[in-house]
């Protein structure tokens, strides 16, 4: 008897079906007890009589168990079909007590015990289907991509020159030696750009800053691209869009859309509104009536206003900020090249919050040569990166999302931790 | 005017065209001079008069071009097409001496120089192919296992405690905490499958070993998936059979499985040869005239002999060992039920290396108390990983491929650095 999956229970109606999953939840009525079972597809009901509802004394919740039963329809079922006759048999019992009721709505825990206990909260439908949705995610992503000529590529995490600035690099002790984790594939996408002209990459990201906030990991997964032969940072901007139609898409059909709490619909009208910084400065000053033009970036308050702003004037979720100024931005930035204390460079938001940034790079060696030198960042460390640009780097440029933050948006999560399979802070380390 | 690729160029025969890319080639003949333009996709052929020909004694080598003529038949030049009247500029210019010839077949210079300029090497078009059939691999493992129910999952790279053994783990400080570079995603592909009961997950994994051999990096891609509901390890071996004919099908239909120098057919009989431990330690017993059935594990020299045999007895690139003595294999390995000293494991050579890795792991949480007390590991750092398998794990198991090792057999290179973008070795820390 081959064993079929909860989610395909509907086609089976008036076989004899076997499943197998976990004994997810019990609800007890006056003639019949309903057994849930959990499985990597979703849940059935197993309607039991009192006699067969016997045997279930003796099995714990959790336990992976195993279901040989009649499929019958019934429309008060949820799926149209349960499975009654049945008779279950234990593959593993559960031998502790459960951290949490997996059953209930809710896991009703605080989220440091919930992270404590990730491997069994996972479990829980509606976290999962969260996750769900971040692998349906990064597939369209992948898809979207190659679909525009981009390949795929695989860069080391372990470096030996800081990216971005060497205060927050991890340091690793490679054989007696310095190394760091990298803080992005920066420079390797760009160095590739003159291999395959257009590249992508999804990998882990690691960042030491000592923050604390529900926005920030100290490990993250980030979704990178470079691309080369571009005009300007609109280029960029019209990929990434489109990556993000792809994601949207993606995530607006699928079946754990709803399990998962995603708020639906994603509002993209095309093309995304943009607003340069200086512009978007001038409205915020307007609105909180406090001088924030001298500020070099945005504040995360100033962010949420910007997306509530957006969605009001444009009925968007999303919102791209162009035009940075060049004194936070990295060496590698390319500035604008009429107002050059500005970048050609962007950051978009999602619901308010900073999903992904990007923007041109510089592309002439001795462009690099004088921005290094105005960092005093030391040229030789560099010398593997900046080969590439002695010798015909086209113009170009690249992005990268944080597929953590993405999803926490879409379901609307309070905390990035929530949306993080075993998240990385300044005080978690396990599991 | 929309710039077009080098490989459409044969569909604008007659059209006027542009073209972007890098200045790969030059070849003089009496009236004509030949530029090879190599863009991300391909090269095209530029026929150039004398007169036009002048111009390009200014333009360097692997300066970034666009070329503006009109798309020619001419059954001479390579893929039908070559463009005429040609105008040439500068996008951006090459402005040091190459460390390589890129339009010659190979790069011919030894290998620690081509990694030291590793930015430039991958530039050569058969460098490039042999990435662009690791990006088509990557991509078939995904979608053969998406098809078979398995979801892609994101852990962390930064861990509390070794996964396998501390001896070879790299160590991070983490805000003054120690911690390690994840040696495998084995621990949480194994607590995942408690949610999702099928995941797979491609990410880089940190080996500190100190071996300096063409065979090892300590930094490598790992495709890894795990499942649950298994029989024994037989059932893990179908579904990595599956992926590996994935990936063989997708390579060797490849448009650059030739410059790649891929080495086709690849032999995949249905299902792959399999031999046990002990019948492979038999044979080779026979063959080398030397007792090796005290080794716990084969001897490098004993899979390339290996792979001689399957593909003389079988006519296979492929052969499963199964059975490895339960000695060597880690801590969370499940031993075959009738012979306690050996396990339920395997190795896949791929025309004589190991492959991939995998087999069936224990389950029961009380199997691991008694394996780690066994082994004297304690079980307090491991606490968020045993939880899960005290709440009903079910039999099951996966499996590791190393990537860049495939693509090494495919395309019969002698070393894994010919197959790895920016290698990381015991010396090797850039580009």
């Amino acid at each position: 008897m081959v064993r079929i999956r909860t989610t395909e229970l509907a086609r089976h109606a008036g076989e004899r079906v076997l499943l197998r999953g976990w004994f997810h939840h019990q609800r007890e009525l006056a003639n019949v007890t309903f057994l849930i079972l959990r499985d990597g597809s979703g849940t059935a009901q197993i309607a039991l009589s009192r006699s067969r509802a016997a045997a279930l004394s003796e099995i714990s919740l959790e336990s992976a168990i195993e279901v040989v039963g009649q499929a019958v329809a019934d429309e008060r079922a949820p799926g149209g079909v349960e499975v009654r006759e049945a008779t279950v048999s234990v593959i593993a019992p559960s031998v502790a007590p459960m951290p949490f009721e997996l059953g209930r709505p809710s896991l009703g825990a605080a989220l440091p015990f919930v992270l404590d206990h990730a491997g069994i909260a996972l479990r829980h439908p509606q976290r999962r289907a969260a996750f769900r949705l971040m692998d349906a995610s990064v597939a369209a992503y992948r898809e979207c991509l190659r679909a525009q000529g981009f390949t795929e590529v695989f860069t080391p995490k372990i470096v030996a020159t800081a990216t971005e600035s060497g205060a927050n690099c991890f340091r690793v002790d490679y054989f007696g030696q310095p190394a760091y984790l990298a803080q992005s594939p920066q420079l390797y996408k760009q160095i590739l750009v003159g291999v395959f002209e257009r590249v992508f990459e999804v990998g882990p990201v690691f960042r030491a800053e000592p923050h604390d906030t529900p926005r920030h990991l100290n490990e993250y997964v980030s979704l990178d691209a470079e691309m080369g032969f571009i005009g300007d940072h609109h280029d960029v901007m019209a990929v990434l869009e489109s990556v993000i139609r792809a994601m949207a898409s993606a995530v607006s059909g699928h079946e754990d859309a709803d399990r998962a709490g995603a708020i639906l619909p994603i509002r993209a009208p095309a093309p995304f509104p943009t607003l340069h910084f200086t512009e978007a400065q001038d409205l915020l000053s307007r609105e909180f009536g406090e001088e924030v033009r001298a500020e070099p970036d945005l504040a995360p308050a100033h962010e949420r206003w910007l997306g509530a702003w957006t969605l009001r004037e444009h009925g968007s979720d999303f919102l791209f900020v162009i035009g940075f100024p060049m004194s936070k931005r990295p060496f590698y930035t390319h500035p604008d090249p009429v107002r050059s204390a500005y970048s050609n460079s962007f950051d978009l938001l999602f619901r308010g919050l900073e999903l992904a940034t990007g923007g041109q790079r510089l592309h002439a060696f001795a462009d690099y040569e004088a921005a290094m030198a105005a960092r005093t960042i030391e040229l030789a460390p560099f010398a593997g990166y900046l080969e590439a640009f002695r010798h015909g780097m086209p113009p170009h440029g690249g992005f990268a999302i944080g597929v953590e933050r993405w999803i926490q948006q879409l379901v609307g999560a309070s905390n990035l931790r929530d949306t993080t399979l075993f998240p990385r802070d300044i005080r978690r380390l396990v599991p």
